[in-house]
């Protein structure tokens, strides 16, 4: 036989089993969205290089795939590239169709997504992203609901999590207070390191980073803020007082905050001033959501941006969005054990037979077990028993009704339960009835 | 502005409606697929070239999209292509994981495939295929249950079909037959003109495509086949008898008409000797459905072939498999409009509100209707009237609840049925009942 065929370095193939996990996981996902008004779109997976070029920094335009042009163009430069991420692709969504869309634009978008990145364990070049996205509308409403999403999603994933929420602002108000406005991704590292090397460690860096005596000094009451969200946000008020941008953060936080105790959000919410992702476009809140019983990082992150359009000449369209790394939940829930034992098959019943006569009375059967949604299959030849059996055991199919002419006579049929290997003659009725129980 | 950013020509966005409606009709096939045990895979978007090359014929490889290598490669010939169609990744998946699959394999797979042909209207360069296949049995059992996956698709859809049915080796017997094995093709364009130039012209025809004056003669008792089926069956038992091959087809014909009839089967089904699609690869039954209300060509098809996975090097797995073509189903559908009504929106009940206090009771009562599983929405702005209510028309959710102080004081909402118009005072329970009859 000739040599085996294979894919691609970073792509990957996703048998029956692996579908059916992640069809769970995505119809878990949008199941939750559909609750709170989110609706689906689609965008085609090649976009016009002139889309997707100076958008992802210069490093991300070389991770771009880029489409060979057919025909007469074939010899110039490419003017196609797959969809790097599913942001900017809704970013010229909502420019080219800003007159049909009725804002508040609540959309959501599960579609792969591909990078010419070096492929490594857990990393892909070709993976799907799973966004949802509110835009058009400043209200912290927004927010609250992808935090509801949140504590949703993972109750029904039976994961329980950690949701980090900080606000870019009250960043923006910290560095400007200590006199060091160009520093706030150095400040954030070196207090994401205060529990690992300790105060002196931390200041000793921010110093190497350039800071002043005089900010590291002033920087000490946030590297000291400890105690409940409540107790953190008196402290940021008083500390933030001289800082416009970070009393707008502050208020935002504990409005936010308010919205999640009237509506009895139950979720595991931390204010972490660490928190500093997406720095480069988020201007308000920002979220990480991490397993508590994983060790895997970040599972689900967004935030609050005010200018995702002004790339494509439509300014002032705020938004907040998240998204669901699809990849990580399926890791997490396969290391924890949570997927449901019952997605392994579809099928409940294998009709099992041993003649051409045998095989169209179980073909009747069939027939009649689907008419009550129930998923059936007719092991398609009147083989050996063992081969039929070991089919049923493959797919894991919990039941397989033997059929001989003893059976047909009676108008029955040999059911044998899988898991036990016990076996009884029974009708149709009592088929039903124990398929259902 | 600057000018509005668009997407690669025969591509397409798909907003809302569009999606819920593409959902609609992968969800309806994908239950009556699960229903006979067909699961789900998933192959990458790229392939390695020598996957796809020489495997749709040399028109084909013009077509296909070939990306571009990244990093120091980038120089050489493309490596990667996206997929043309998902026969020969499935073909090249089986030969892959031949050592998992347990035969016979049932599967469906939903994807979008890639073809650089010139875009017009009905042709697209990306589109969704939805393939069904078993493979590794040559039972007709696989025939039967594609039928009644026909059957009960449309049946579900509400679109009335009838479908064509063919045999690749009546056909090879026909031509045998008359002394023009090699004439298949000519032989079946021609039949197919009966209906339309008559007997005569069809005659002339098969003599410009250089059959002789015998092989015309003989093939007489053909093009005056008529009656139903069983009769058609008896003549071409009588025409076909000194060709072993088309006998074989006769007899798979007999074999499975019988079993349509053993279980049922109440779609609308015509033995088509002009059926001769895919006659390259499809080796015993050919299948074609057209709608019966709709002039739109074939919306699904398929047939039996013998050697899949031959092009990788496993000889001898025979299959049978039919595509659902989502786009023409989406056009039938609409023409005829038959979407169900309720796909438009997801979302039962918008709350608009006047005022902060008014929009935290409003999320109040949402987080309990979401907890009954009603989609609901908190307008997120407390602004004009008009403004809610045009966002609730635009996304048309049948209910507006509208939260005022007086509402507020005693417990209820203002309830507006969209379609009415009508308004009524309710509590929680009395808009659970509304919105669950």
């Amino acid at each position: 036989m000739a040599q085996k065929p294979s894919i691609p370095k970073g792509t990957r193939d996703f048998g029956q089993i692996e579908m059916a996990r992640r069809n769970y996981i995505f119809d878990s996902i949008r199941g939750v969205f559909a609750l709170y008004g989110f609706q689906q779109i689609e965008t085609p997976a090649m976009e016009n290089l002139s889309t997707l070029m100076g958008k992802y920094g210069e490093e991300g335009d070389k991770l771009l795939f880029r489409i060979q042009n057919s025909g007469e163009k074939a010899a110039l430069a490419p003017e196609k590239g797959l969809r790097y991420d599913l942001t900017v692709p809704f970013a010229r969504y909502v420019v080219q169709h800003r007159e049909e869309i009725s804002f508040p634009f609540k959309r959501f978008q599960i579609q792969p997504v591909w990078r010419a990145d070096r492929p490594q364990k857990g990393r892909y070049r070709e993976f799907y992203q799973c966004d949802v996205d509110v835009i058009g509308s400043n209200s912290l409403v927004g927010e609250l609901e992808l935090i509801q999403i949140v504590e949703e999603v993972y109750r029904r994933l039976g994961i329980r999590v950690c949701l980090h929420l900080n606000n870019r602002k009250v960043l923006a108000g910290i560095a400007e207070v200590i006199g060091a406005p160009d520093k706030i991704i150095d400040i954030t590292v070196a207090i994401d390191k205060l529990d690992k090397i300790g105060l002196e460690a931390v200041n000793a860096e921010l110093k190497e980073r350039g800071l002043s005596e005089e900010a590291v000094m002033a920087l000490q009451p946030i590297l000291n803020l400890s105690g409940t969200t409540a107790d953190k946000l008196t402290s940021l008020r008083t500390i933030l007082a001289s800082s416009e941008t970070g009393m707008k953060g502050v208020e935002e936080l504990e409005t936010l905050f308010s919205m999640i105790e009237a509506t009895g959000v139950e979720l595991n919410i931390e204010l972490d001033l660490c928190l500093a992702r997406g720095l480069n476009y988020y201007t308000g809140a920002i979220f990480e959501v991490k397993a508590l019983d994983a060790q895997i990082g970040s599972i689900t992150g967004g935030g609050r941006y005010d200018n995702l359009t002004g790339i494509f000449g439509m300014p002032d369209v705020s938004g907040v969005g998240i998204s669901f790394g699809a990849d990580r939940i399926y890791d997490v829930l396969t290391e924890l054990n949570l997927f449901p034992a019952a997605l392994q098959s579809s099928t409940q019943v294998l009709f099992a037979t041993f003649g051409e006569a045998e095989q169209t009375y179980a073909l009747g059967w069939a027939k009649q077990l689907r008419q009550h949604g129930i998923a059936v299959e007719v092991y398609p030849e009147s083989t050996k028993m063992k081969k039929q059996m070991g089919y049923a055991d493959a797919k894991q199919i919990p039941y397989v009704a033997i059929v001989g002419g003893d059976e047909m006579a009676q108008q029955k049929v040999m059911l044998k339960e899988m898991s036990t290997g016990e076996q009884k003659l029974v009708s149709k009725d009592e088929l039903l009835q124990e398929i259902k129980k």
